[in-house]
């Protein structure tokens, strides 16, 4: 190329008045206007009018007339004041434009199968397919640049505190919680397999027992799993490590972290420290571990209104120790019978029975349910919980407590985005605490880690390993963010022991655990220092900051929810002599 | 744990003294002295010394007496400056010491299988089994930490430069040059693979297709090949792309990159612009097309003067349009027969079929081959080539003139190692520019990449692709230190028609080009600005700056030499179920 740029097509202004520049970048737009051309000429920084006027030369502007959208140009020119009234206040260079004085064709594009601007209304499989030209528009271009700002940022902070980054292992061992890894088939030791990490755990807490003190790192990690909406098998963790600490220690850490990116990337000041509910609390109030704090809208618990009550469909809740919840919705005090209905068929949806409601219109309470209910229980019911005017209420009463709540949960979170109760301009952060250490799986039929098997049981816990596994809880701690888990993270167990009794609790045999991480508890005799960690969610964090609407949006190539590549077409068929070197076979399932 | 460190055991100084400090770390080592026992507290920042005396508490001296090495501990104490003759001037805490008023033990260690220091001379096996022990090791833990500021300080001098540093998946597609490609079974899509990277070239071009400008990635790229000493199936690249350049400007930035890494991380000033040798002339002067320049010995071409000699040796190679080259070593002048006997014996080992010498004593040749030299040959010898007094010339003659030099290259190379002539000091970087494009394969019987296939030409030789390929010169550039490979890079092909053509050369039908590049090929026909790259091997940068002896040293968790991670097992069997799903057998191979 002979035309080598002097500016970007983003930073010219009248600063430059009359120099003499040259600018490269694609033709994003073209009118001929009497003759006379204007292109916008675009890169990564911006747009800047570039202008063939037949006053310099009829042969440029003969060329001119034949550049479609996309070529790839470069133009020599001196920058000029726009006309006052052809100035463009929503562009940067909307005050000058480049008088073209040469011009070089570097690249000339075919016609594109859609326009650019138009991409963002095609399927997702098309812009996947096309992901080039998809990648040029602006706003998929400021997402990404977005994304880098904030990896630098991150490790800039980290570094900043201490932290080392150390790269793991991307072919690692598969492990008994591994039925979704990726494996990949050794060639040099026919028949045995790496696996891809579903995340560093154990190299990070190897490298805590290697006195590396503080570990960072910004890795890839994979997960092989039937993909819901917003899931990649190749996501991005910020993953943290430190020795010598408590649970306290690493949120507070965590807090000064998120307020830093917060404080840096939307002039946002968060105040600390972030509210902590613990596991209880937020299941109570919220019906999830992970609340919406954007808007209100508790559950109230009003199961011990109901001890002695006749109403049947409650009295067997309350005689199971189950829990009855009512949600008091005043801006849905006018919805109509079929919105009503419209609501239990979702709870439906989302496994509920249905759920019954009433009214309260001045201080009476009426239609639904309300006829069954003794003045007794409607006092208490106005007294004490539902001192708002004039509101629908919406009551799910159910003998498991978990599904009775967790379906309040849903109802808010639906309610809250009919109603438009969500303030989209907040931002709330806040921690859930005290999570259970177990959970029973019906189908294995033994209990397994809610987080991993890992994570350290309470001090005060340690008893009930034995005596009522179910009652123990975690040092874990998940942050939330407007509904979203970004980041999750625990103490760890860093004695033999106490992780050998752990395993022992999950049911995996003593020979199994030291098949799998034999070496892990070899390296908690030698000298484990206490430590825990945490582990961002890098996609789910930049889209939430950059108020992408999906995490397929900040990523530079991401598959489809089907797992496919689909501009290059991956996965796809390997040569039989690949095959044979790898010693597999496919095996005649389908 | 009680105690939380107030400082690190690297920090305190006589600035802290009579302060009250709490350090949490491993004990490194433990002396009683006449009931007053010192222990050596360490972690990542050094080590302090920690006073346990009957007089402060005879409970606290007990309990200190059954410290064991690599025990982790917490205490709490005074900074007291220690007597003047016991002050050691090698630690950074070496003036004071902590007086221990209280000890919490954190966790315990098991005999360690050898003592940390010495397992520097333990196998490697060991060292690899027992990571987190070797790890603990303070050069491993120096090197690690400067991997770290090296990543930190590339990530920031290419940020300031522009770059945006954009992730680029790892499952990916197996490619027709992918015969050592790591390939991932598809669960969701079973019969099919992924493979993972090589390196994240098409993706890379994809972005610049895509208008980013300046991407950069420090990633992993992956490799199945025999491993050569010094080679990992999982590496890490410093990967960059530019669009609207050159190779002057990417040689250029790369120029600065290095000094700046030079001159923070070694207070270094390397000298602007680093040479650039043409691989012609690499290979005439050194013998190879990764010179080590910190040492002279340069290949005499002495070719020309046996136009007409009755040597036969020399006669037949001349007539073949051979290559005679001589090294002229003064420092070798006393080698004995034996010694000489050795060297030809090397000549053998490295492909030669043996070299022929003779000795320059005063002005006089003798010894050796000297007898089968004319007078004129003698003469013109002394004259132009051989002015160094009191030498002994090491000569190569073979009809194919680059296994001649390679030879002379590996001479070369010999006797620099075994006589000393390198400076370890010395940092020698130099380009190697205009590789040819091509190299026939005799066993595929056709012309593969000498780079990659997406290498763009000199535009001067585009016609030879036609008619003569091997003769093609390459738009490739490789960037050598201290005759290593740290980099490489060429300017791309960025014109579908060329790369079509490339293929075709290449003898990929246009089949299967469309089947394994089609998105790419699809993709230039898009605008596809004039682009091209470089990527630096990141672990071997690393060694040769931190000085390290292998890049084993710098790697967190490297694998062996047959590519097995001794620490956690893999790769291993993964259960039936496993293989099940992912639709795959084992093939009965072995």
């Amino acid at each position: 190329m002979r035309l080598k740029r002097t500016h970007t097509c983003g930073n010219l202004n009248l600063e430059n008045l009359n120099q003499d520049v040259i600018l490269n970048g694609w033709v994003d737009s073209w009118r001929d206007l009497g003759g006379v051309i204007f292109v916008n000429l675009r890169d990564r920084e911006g747009m800047t009018q570039v202008v063939f006027s037949p006053e310099v030369s009829s042969d440029l502007c003969n060329m001119a007339k034949k550049l479609r959208s996309e070529d790839v140009i470069a133009v020599q020119g001196t920058v000029n004041e726009r006309p006052v009234d052809a100035r463009n206040p929503n562009m940067k260079t909307g005050d000058i434009e480049v008088v073209c004085k040469e011009l070089e064709i570097l690249n000339s594009s075919k016609n594109l199968p859609f326009e650019l601007k138009d991409y963002a209304e095609k399927s997702e499989e098309l812009r996947l397919k096309y992901r080039y030209l998809d990648l040029r528009r602006p706003i998929l271009q400021k997402n990404l640049i977005q994304r880098h700002h904030l990896a630098q940022m991150t490790r800039q902070f980290f570094s900043e505190h201490g932290f080392i980054e150390i790269e793991t292992p991307f072919l690692t061992k598969s492990t008994p919680e591994g039925a979704r890894d990726f494996i990949v088939p050794s060639r040099m030791h026919t028949g045995k397999f790496f696996a891809l990490p579903q995340s560093p755990q154990t190299y990070k807490q190897i490298l805590m027992i290697s006195g590396f003190d503080r570990y960072f790192q910004i890795v890839k990690c994979f997960r092989d799993e039937d993909l819901r909406k917003d899931r990649q098998p190749e996501f991005t963790q910020v993953d943290v490590e430190m020795s010598y600490v408590d649970e306290n220690d690493i949120m507070n850490l965590m807090e000064e972290y998120i307020t830093v990116i917060f404080k840096k990337y939307l002039h946002l000041d968060l105040p600390l420290p972030f509210p902590r509910l613990t596991y209880q609390e937020a299941m109570e109030d919220f019906g999830t571990d992970k609340p919406d704090l954007r808007y209100e809208l508790k559950i109230q618990n009003i199961t011990s209104i109901f001890k002695n009550t006749t109403f049947n469909v409650f009295r067997s809740v309350v005689e199971k120790d189950g829990f009855i919840g009512a949600l008091v919705v005043p801006q849905a005090v006018d919805y109509t019978r079929r919105q009503i209905d419209d609501l239990n068929e979702y709870v439906k949806t989302v496994g509920g029975e249905g759920m019954v409601h009433l009214k309260k219109t001045g201080n009476v309470l009426q239609g639904g349910i309300s006829k069954f209910l003794s003045n007794e229980e409607q006092k208490d019911l106005l007294k004490r919980w539902f001192s708002i005017d004039d509101s629908i209420i919406f009551i799910i009463a159910d003998q498991d407590v978990e599904k009775s709540q967790t379906l309040l949960g849903y109802i808010r979170e639906h309610l809250a985005n009919n109603l438009n109760l969500i303030d989209e301009s907040k931002m709330m952060l806040s921690w859930t605490v005290d999570f259970p250490l177990l959970e029973y799986d019906p189908t294995e039929k033994r209990y397994v880690a809610r987080h991993h098997p890992f994570t350290s049981p309470k001090e005060e816990d340690r008893d009930k390993l034995d005596k009522a596994p179910h009652m123990a809880k975690a040092r874990a701690y998940d942050l939330i963010m407007n509904g979203n888990e970004i980041a999750g993270g625990s103490i760890r167990i860093h004695q033999r022991e106490l992780q050998s009794k752990m395993f022992s609790v999950l049911n995996i045999s003593p020979e199994e655990a030291v098949e799998k991480f034999g070496f892990l508890l070899e390296a908690l005799e030698y000298g484990a220092p206490p430590h825990g960690g945490i582990a961002f969610g890098f996609d789910r964090m930049v889209m939430l900051l950059t108020n992408a609407s999906s995490i397929r949006d900040v990523i530079a190539f991401p598959k489809t929810t089907s797992a496919l590549a689909l501009m290059e077409n991956a996965p796809s068929k390997i040569t039989d002599i690949q095959m044979k070197e790898l010693g597999i076979k496919i095996a005649n399932k389908k």
